[in-house]
C-alpha cells in the first residue's frame, strides 16, 4: 500500500478555477469531484494515500453553484506547487486530461500573488504599447500585410501607404512564415525599412510586427533577426507554436518587443457543446499570462462565429484585475469593414486595438486615403 | 489595385485536406470556398489579384461529396510551398483560421512526397521501439508513476517493482514535472537507476520515460538531462509545448530517444459538436509528424470518452501509410483495469502498447505481482 510521505511542505497557498459543468446536481458534484483527483493524482479513489497527497495534492471543491437545472459552476482550488511554476503546468492542471472528458469547460481563473509571480505577463501592456505608439487615448489603428503571393516589395510598399496614411500597427498577415515566394528575412527588411520611412515622412510612431512563428529552434532566432532589422513588434500564434513559446518571446530581455498574439488553431476551444476554455480565460487571461500586449479574436459580426457578449468578455478578461500582470489591448478583427467601427468603439470603447485588414482595400481606390479615413474616423472616436 | 506577381515559381505539388462540413449541399460549397480564401490569402474573394495569386495560392475544391443530408465531405488542395516547410505552418493552413468557424473538421491529410520530406516523423516507430524493447512481437506494456506526491524515492521503488514485474514501458504520469516536493532531476535519476537495477535482475529492457515538457526555452535541456541520466525514452504533451516542441526533441540527434506522446489539453479538439480534428489525425497522423514513436490516448471504456470507433480509427491513423514516415504504436489507456486486456486486444491486436496505470494497483496487493500477471496475459495474446 502506498503512503504519503510525512510532510510535502507545501505552502498552503491555492489558486481556483471556476469550471461550468453539465448536468444536474448529482452529476455537477460527481464531475467535480472527479476533476479535484483527474487533474492531480490520476489516481482511484480508494487509491490515494491518506495524509499530504489526500490532503494536499488532490484538488478540492470550494463550491458548486446552480446556473440552470443541466448547468453548474464549481470552484476548485489547487495547491500552488502542483503547476511546478511553469505556464505548461499550470495549463495542464487547470484543463489537461478534463479536456478530454465531455461537458467541463474552464470559465475563470483565480490565481493568488504567489502563483502570479512566476510569471512576468506582458512586458508593455496598454500603457506601454500607447506610449511606444505615441497614442494616448483613442483606440489604436491595425491592420495586415496580404493577401499571400505578394512579393517582399510589394508588402513593403502596401506598408509604406499604410503608415503614410495613419495606421498604428501594421502586422504581417498570419500565413506569411517563410514561404519561397516570400522569404522572412527580406520581407522584414523591407517592411520595417518602409515603415520607417514613412514615419521619417509624417513624424508618427507606426510599428511593424511580423510574424515569427516557427519551428520551435527557430522562434527566438526569428524575433531576433525581426528586432534587429527594425521591426517594431512581433505576431505570434501560440495555438501554433505554444503558449509557452510566446512567453518565451515576450520574456527574452534581447527581444524586448510588444507582442500580439493571433488565435489560430484555438478555435475548438470555444466551439462550444459543453467542453473547452470560455473566451475571458482563453484570449483573456492566459494570453496575458502568456505575455501578450495584444489579444486578436474574430469580432462580433465579421467573417467569424464570436457573439457579442463573447466579444465583451474577451475584453473583460484582457483587463480584469490580475496582480502585478498589466490589463492588454483587446484586438477585435477578422473581417471587419470601416463601417463596422463605430459599433465596435460601442462594444470596446478607447481600450481597443481596432484591426481591419482587407476591408482597408475595400473602401475606395486608393489605399492611403482609405487609411486616412481610417484614421480620421479613430480620431473622432 | 494590387496585383500577382507574374511568376510565384510554385512546383505545382499540392497538399490535399479532407474536411468534413455541416450543412447541405449548398451550404457546404460556400464553406470549402471559403477555407480556399480564409486558409491563404484572407482577402475578399472580390480583391484577390488574378493570375499567380488567384491560381497558386487560394486552395482549390478537389471534390465534394454528401455524406448525409446535413454532412458533406469536401477535398481541398493547397500548394505544398504555402506551409512554409514548418509543421507549425501546415498546422495554419489545415485548421488555423478555420478553427474559429462552426461546422468545419479535418478529417484527414494527404500529404504527397515533396510534403512529407521536410518531416522526418518518428525516429523509432514500431520497429525501432520493438528492437529497443526486446519484444519482437506482442503487444508492449507500459505503466505510470503516480500518484503525484510521492517523494523521487517511492517513484523510483515503484519504477523498480514495475520493471521487475515486466513491464516494458515505465513512463512518468504527465502531472510530474518539477515540483519542490519532486524535482525533476533527482526524480529521473532514480528512476533510471532503479530501472537499469531491475534490468540487470531480470536481463529484459524495460525503459524509463520521464516527462520532460517544460518551459519552451528548458524542454531541450531537461530531454538532455534525462538522455544523459539513463531515461531511455521520453514522454512529452504536444498540447501543452506545442506540436513543433515534440517535433524538436525528436529529431535532435543528441536526444535520439523515443518519443511517447501524451494527450493533455488536446481534448477539445475532438468534443465534437462538428469541429475539430478528426481522431485519426489527430493521435494519428499529426503525431506521426511530430515525431511521436507512441501516441497515448483514452481508450473506450475508461474513464474518458471516445468511442470504439473513434479508438479504431486512431490505431488506424497511426498505421496509415504516409511515405517514409513509420507508422508507430497506438497507446489506449486512461482507466485500464487488467480485465480490459482482452478487448484492447481484440481492438488493437498486437501492435499496440497497453498502458495500465492504477489498475495495476488494484489487482491484488502486492504490485510485482499484478506485474506478472499483466505480463503473463500479454504474453498469451
Amino acid at each position: 500500500m502506498l503512503a504519503s510521505p510525512p510532510d510535502l511542505r507545501l505552502s498552503g497557498e491555492r489558486f481556483q478555477v471556476i469550471y461550468q459543468l453539465s448536468g444536474d446536481e448529482a452529476a455537477a458534484r460527481a464531475k467535480a469531484a472527479d476533476i479535484c483527483l483527474e487533474q492531480t493524482v490520476e489516481f482511484p479513489d480508494s487509491l490515494v494515500p491518506a495524509g499530504a497527497i489526500r490532503d494536499g495534492i488532490v484538488g478540492r471543491v470550494e463550491s458548486v453553484r446552480r446556473l440552470t437545472a443541466e448547468r453548474h459552476e464549481a470552484a476548485i482550488s489547487f495547491a500552488v506547487e502542483i503547476a511546478g511554476g511553469e505556464l505548461t503546468g499550470l495549463l495542464n492542471v487547470v484543463f489537461g486530461n478534463i479536456s478530454l472528458k465531455p461537458g467541463i469547460r474552464v470559465e475563470r481563473l483565480e490565481l493568488p500573488e504567489r502563483a502570479l509571480e512566476i510569471f512576468r505577463g506582458p512586458r508593455f501592456g496598454i500603457a506601454g504599447l500607447r506610449r511606444m505608439s505615441d497614442v494616448p487615448d483613442r483606440p489604436l489603428l491595425c491592420t495586415a500585410l496580404k493577401p499571400m503571393g505578394l512579393s517582399p516589395e510589394q508588402l513593403a510598399e502596401l506598408a509604406y501607404q499604410f503608415a503614410l496614411g495613419g495606421i498604428d500597427l501594421i502586422k504581417d498577415d498570419h500565413g506569411l512564415t517563410d514561404q519561397p515566394f516570400c522569404p522572412f528575412e527580406e520581407r522584414v527588411k523591407r517592411c520595417a525599412e518602409a515603415v520607417h520611412r514613412a514615419n521619417r515622412e509624417t513624424g508618427r510612431g507606426c510599428i511593424y510586427l511580423p510574424h515569427v512563428t516557427a519551428r520551435a529552434d527557430q522562434l527566438v532566432e526569428r524575433a531576433l533577426f525581426a528586432k534587429q532589422n527594425g521591426a517594431g513588434g512581433l505576431l505570434v500564434c501560440p495555438g501554433l507554436a505554444g503558449f509557452d513559446a510566446m512567453r518565451q518571446i515576450a520574456d527574452d530581455d534581447r527581444i524586448a518587443l510588444p507582442v500580439m498574439a493571433h488565435p489560430a488553431l484555438l478555435g475548438s476551444f470555444t466551439a462550444g457543446g459543453g467542453n473547452g476554455i470560455a473566451h475571458f480565460t482563453l484570449y483573456g487571461q492566459l494570453m496575458r499570462l502568456a505575455g501578450a500586449d495584444a489579444s486578436i479574436f474574430p469580432n462580433v459580426g465579421g467573417r467569424f462565429a464570436f457573439s457579442r457578449e463573447e466579444c465583451v468578455s474577451i475584453a473583460q478578461g484582457c483587463a480584469a484585475p490580475m496582480g502585478a500582470i498589466q490589463p492588454i489591448f483587446p484586438t477585435p478583427g477578422g473581417g471587419m469593414s470601416l463601417d463596422r467601427l463605430q459599433d465596435m468603439r460601442a462594444i470596446y470603447g478607447r481600450e481597443a486595438i481596432f484591426l481591419i485588414g482587407g476591408g482597408l482595400h475595400q473602401h475606395g481606390p486608393d489605399v492611403v486615403e482609405n487609411c486616412r479615413y481610417f484614421a480620421k474616423m479613430a480620431q473622432e472616436m
